[in-house]
């Protein structure tokens, strides 16, 4: 649904209206800037709380700014809803993260004022940077450059290389910190503790006010007067604001903690930096959700929340007269609960997704065996593999698509010293509406390339069930394996799903369906539109017989043998990449055993997948059922014709 | 050669024997460490430089803790020779870096004092964690955590992760760091500045024996002594010390600096530390190859410089007579300036590697187009990333294993933005005596499955300058993708490298040899192998053809017709593993264009490949080309007797 803005922001197609505005007009712009996107989130659905934060920031940066000459980059991009709206997008915001429409997340295809794209975290100083040195190099000195970076993906290494990075070199990048002390969940680590010490500090805030006054009135008067600024820093900070030190020790100036929320002075200290040469960062405080009382209460619920009655602040939830599956994340969430309340060696692990990966079932169970490490999935990883070096039972759950931010550490820290680390990969597949940068595509082929790894795929939450506990019994140490578990974001398909425990011998699929001639393989999720596929066609008069592999890694030997001994034709399927994926595993198992038989790879294309709906981008990638029935058919000549009838009708 | 050791450090089997002398005697024990070290070194080659700069360390760690029930992890590990002398590896120590011999890094499996396997750097603190909080959770309340991290790894956004998690939870975890201003090259970054600062620091230098006096007094009486402890540490460190802000602002506590070669004070420092609860860290000043004065002098040289003569310090070289082939790290060195000096669109970028990869010799001749931003291959990618979004031509230079840990900056800022960033991976595919934790045999099949990146392998110097060229046209630009280009460690096969310049159509592969019946496809390098084998089958009357492919992706679909439409036996070869590789990509050609040939994959097997010398390793993984000839030979029943014959004469 498309909503009116209000008069003054209506009047915004860029931000080059914004400029024309007085100062004091600014509270309104901020003020009609977070009703439009309370209106559109609230009827649309999306990331809500974020851009709410940073709606001041957002008014400030453009309007003191010369965007998109001086290049803005934000991280994680979550929040950049203000800034979509600020840039010429007000008119296209009902399609936010709908297929077709604007992305959630800025992108550099979609606008110029994009200057980086993004959708994972603390990446925004290294590109800043990258822009800042390119615009040096070229003399283009008048350019600014701007990172928007939050306490939370502060934590991330990533960060905290290119600060040294930057450091360490001649630019004028502005860091700017968001400060409101939470990643989706709150913050975690001693960072966040730093943070909010030096905001709460007396001395500290006695002094500020002064401090800027004086920068402010020095900055204006050129060479002399930055020498000036720069005594005064050195002076003040060395005794007044020696908590600022992290920062300073990797020679960036720091400026504030500041109150984000006061547009006006915003731009204030916004110009005055302008001004101020070398490496900055300037600390703001914020509330997420701010301006939505709800959102500011629950900043966790309401980061995502769905769609929302505003007025009332309900959520809405679908209803349904039968019990409905549960999310993939529950299961994995409650299982382990389940498990550790049995076997004291269990832990679990999260890089800052207690509520996205549920482990914040467990985390409030047992607060002492269960760990958000904050966002850093390098350590993630290391850290599982020192727990695992002592015996430990542990799983680390990262969403698929960020487990390539720990792969090395998968390699060397796991994989190559034998360790039995459990790895859950939530959001393996097509992601939905966040898009490319969600998608978890690749896990099945940069995982399954290396030695003294399994990797499964559940088809249904009674095989997660199973494959956890078999991978939580301490005899799977005996192979010296570690395990990648990876299931899709969203719901299964069993509404009675609390089934008890089965152990899985590693490596062994199973026949779901009888046939002849033609035999689907399927891993994972996916299973189950190939199962309707099938079914349908066994309905239209063909007889494909339908296998859930549920390991790409080992295969099931025995399976493969009769499959590739007893049909003429394969279809593969699978929710990721086709290359190097689970069909190209059951092409080498052929090979390599001397078969010669076709196989059709049905899988993710080799290209940019957006966003949309999974049933949309399912459908898109020639995965859904319809799709794979159709596969199916054109390997039943005499039944195309009326197949494909069928197919059309449905 | 076996050297015996000193009369001190024979005695020594393990650190228990260690602990039985006084602490007078430990000099002489470093002493002879050093020298049984320098004597090995300099005949049998080696890291040489790092375990000289921490002999009294690794001696004072072994005298005041209780290894290995007490867990020591040295962070990257071409440093623990020492640790590996005091350990019960003094009598192997001659078969260091030999195949079958011991490791020249930390293994888990080789000794019960390797707390944790290394190879790669920044993984000490997050391990060490693990296990600190494993013992806590299982209330082994003796235990003591030590990670060992040089101040070159603590650039890896990775410590800064792990600190992040030490300084927000109980443990006892103890960090060193082992501050010599190195990385392989000079350390650089803000960080390194910082530690600088903190060592030259007057203020601090006149009154650290006082704290270090008084901490010692106190810290043996119990709990009251404690709080008095921390007591003189708050106020003496607030005033005096603020310059250690970056770790205490972590929550470390931060003790040092110290100087790391003074073995008494160590041990005295260490044994206070064990009492002082909480996570901590040491800052120890050291010279990275003490007790060697030219390793001290240039201390890149002797970081690992082959064999030597320890009096004169001459390090070998072999002579030949004729012109050798270079190094592929030089070929890219000198042609990346070659190529800089006529394109000013062109950079280079390395994280930690300037003498590895070659790129100083552009880092001097053009310094502001040249960058090492330090051990940060996250950075390194985003950074590059940053830089090509402002139309510039970068080419970032990571060794294969290592980029494994910028994987997910590939793919998110990178290929899912179709920037044009051109990655040169060095150390492909079988590293030799660095062992499992450097050879880069999974890229193959973690690059090829991303949208808009081409895969590269050059077989000589000649294709990789062609590739390098024809990359950093600006017309490459059109394509929208990354390209990744990747070669070995070591020489090539063109003793006259330096050919001009010639573009390569972007998956082009070529024909090297004209045959029936048989048709060997290679990629890279190992096709040199190849082609010995397919010339001496020709010579035993057999007659398979040679492929170059060049590329993994996009695959020569030209060639690959002509190939399956022609031969009735293909076989592929690649120095990668076998896994979703090169020999995989050839499979799902043939399978998409109906084709049904039997394909011999052969490539790195599914498991882990130890050190040893490259050849050792071609030959233990079956690609040398005595191998591939007798796989050739295979396939000629009528001449295998004579092929084998041949072979086991030669």
């Amino acid at each position: 649904m498309q909503f009116q803005a209000g008069p003054i922001l209506s009047k915004i197609q860029s931000p080059a209206d914004l400029r024309k505005l007085s100062p004091a007009e600014l509270p309104a712009v901020c003020h009609e800037l977070r009703q439009f996107i309370i209106d559109h989130v609230s009827v649309n659905g999306g990331h809500f709380g974020a851009s709410l934060g940073v709606t001041e920031l957002t008014v400030a940066l453009h309007y003191v700014f010369n965007t998109p000459d001086d290049q803005l980059v934000w991280d994680v991009g979550h929040q950049a809803y203000g800034h979509k709206i600020l840039t010429g997008r007000q008119d296209s915001f009902h399609t936010n993260r709908l297929l077709g429409g604007i992305s959630g997340f800025p992108k550099r295809s979609e606008s110029e004022y994009d200057a980086f794209g993004v959708g994972h975290s603390s990446t925004s100083i290294s590109a800043a940077l990258g822009m800042a040195v390119a615009s040096r190099y070229k003399k283009e000195f008048h350019k600014q450059h701007i990172a928007v970076i939050g306490d939370g993906s502060m934590t991330a290494g990533m960060a905290f290389e290119a600060m040294n990075h930057a450091g360490d070199i001649p630019n004028n990048m502005l860091i700017i910190l968001n400060d409101n002390c939470m990643a989706i969940d709150p913050n975690v680590g001693a960072l966040k503790e730093y943070l909010t010490d030096i905001t709460t500090s007396h001395t500290y805030n006695r002094v500020k006010d002064d401090v800027w006054n004086l920068l402010g009135k020095m900055s204006k008067f050129g060479k002399s007067a930055q020498e000036i600024v720069s005594k005064i820093e050195n002076g003040l900070k060395a005794t007044l604001l020696k908590q600022s030190n992290l920062f300073e020790s990797l020679n960036l100036r720091y400026f504030g903690p500041i109150d984000g929320h006061d547009v006006q002075y915003l731009t204030t200290v916004l110009n005055d930096l302008k001004d101020i040469p070398g490496p900055k960062i300037l600390h703001c405080i914020t509330t997420k959700g701010k301006g939505y009382s709800l959102a500011e209460k629950d900043q966790t619920l309401w980061h995502a929340p769905g769609k929302f009655d505003k007025i009332t602040g309900e959520i809405h939830k679908k209803t349904f007269d039968n019990p409905q599956p549960p999310k993939y994340q529950e299961v994995f969430g409650h299982t382990i609960l389940e498990l550790a309340e049995q076997n004291p060696k269990i832990m679990g692990i999260t890089p800052a997704m207690p509520s996205g990966s549920s482990l914040n079932i467990m985390m409030r169970a047992m607060p002492d065996r269960a760990f958000d490490v904050g966002i850093a999935e390098q350590h993630a990883v290391t850290f599982s593999a020192g727990l695992a070096t002592q015996g430990l039972t542990v799983f680390c759950n990262i969403y698929s698509s960020f487990m390539q931010r720990g792969y090395d550490q998968v390699v060397h820290d796991v994989c190559l010293q034998k360790l039995p680390v459990i790895f859950c990969l939530d959001r393996a597949g097509l992601a939905g509406a966040d898009g490319p940068t969600h998608h978890g595509l690749y896990d099945l082929a940069y995982m399954r390339c290396l030695p003294n790894m399994i990797v499964a795929a559940p088809k249904n939450e009674q095989e997660l069930r199973n494959i956890m506990y078999t991978a939580s019994l301490d005899k799977f140490k005996e192979h010296q394996k570690a395990i990648t578990i990876r299931y899709p974001r969203g719901a299964g398909v069993m509404p009675v799903w609390r089934t008890s425990f089965e152990e899985i011998k590693i490596g062994q699929g199973q026949k779901v369906l009888d046939g002849e001639e033609i035999a689907v393989l399927s891993i994972g999720h996916i299973g189950n539109e190939a199962e309707i596929a099938c079914q349908k066609a066994k309905s239209l008069g063909m007889n494909p017989a339908l296998y859930d592999m549920r390991f790409v890694k080992p295969l099931d030997e025995k399976i493969l043998h009769e499959v590739f001994s007893t049909y003429n034709q394969i279809i593969t399927v699978e929710d990721a990449c086709v290359q190097g994926g689970f069909g190209s595993a059951i092409a080498e198992f052929m090979l390599d055993h001397g078969y010669n038989k076709p196989i059709l790879r049905l899988g993710v294309p080799d290209d940019i997948i957006e966003h949309g709906e999974p049933h949309e981008l399912y459908q898109l990638c020639g995965i859904d059922s319809e799709n794979i029935l159709k596969k199916i058919a054109d390997f039943y000549p005499n039944k195309i014709k009326s197949a494909s009838q069928k197919v059309n009708q449905d």
